[in-house]
């Protein structure tokens, strides 16, 4: 609670935004990406839109196989770039992409954000079982990240 | 992924805050009510903000005194004023006071939220050994709560 008086509300907005995005394009995914984009255009801030090759959940088979890497990793290019160009369509300045591989949690907290430095972090969720929840990657950002974080829904 | 090329970024913004505060008032909670009235202010939009008195954690001598209930709820009503006041003063046009009692989550999950009908809920977070952490409350809000929702750190 408020212990004194005497503060008062004070302007405060963000500076730099990253949002991340996820192999399941979800409805809440993509208006995560337009909040992104409405914050950057209107507030003119730098964008970071961050994706994931997620290497944890490929069996040891496929994970031996070259071909396959480098098809999901070709996947990741092609869907970040169409993120990215569809930000600058709408008037987004300064969109950078930036890819990761591994654990997209552990990707997104210890190498992403410490070079990155966004001061707030945008998430979609997903729907289960006809509810929107947040995933496990947004949870543990959401935990750990030392940044604000929003859960688009 | 995105799956498809053909979508365009489209402006996206929220309607109505809501803004929960509780008993402990740290740094980052008052980064959430500056954030809160920023937005607020900016675009113009509803901002509620809800305290909760948690009946949950009184023992029970206490929670057979009405004395100290009452002055509980003195206490809440004199801050969520004190927040009240604070917003306008800031420039906030439509700002309403909500208070429940109860256990915080349950509260605004079951009552708050449905009656108010935010899509924007803002909440702080605290500091533990040296991190900013999201609380119990802030966990079971963004885990639950339909809308969108941002931890302010």
């Amino acid at each position: 609670m408020v212990t004194e008086d005497d503060f008062e509300a004070e302007e405060m907005s963000y500076h730099r935004l990253l949002l991340a995005v996820d192999d399941d394009d979800d409805d809440s995914s993509r208006k995560a990406f337009n909040y992104a984009c409405t914050l950057a255009r209107t507030f003119n801030l730098p964008l970071g839109i961050v994706s994931v090759m997620e290497t944890g959940d490929m069996n040891i088979f496929q994970s031996l196989s070259p071909d396959v890497i480098k098809s999901r990793r070709e996947d990741i290019y092609h869907d970040l770039n169409t993120y990215v160009s569809k930000a600058r369509a709408f008037g987004v300045k300064d969109v950078q992409p930036l890819i990761g591989e591994g654990k997209p949690e552990r990707v997104i907290l210890e190498e992403i954000i410490p070079e990155f430095k966004p001061d707030l972090v945008l998430l979609g969720s997903h729907t289960r079982r006809g509810h929107l929840r947040i995933g496990h990657v947004a949870g543990e950002i959401i935990r750990e990240a030392e940044v604000s974080a929003i859960i688009v829904k």
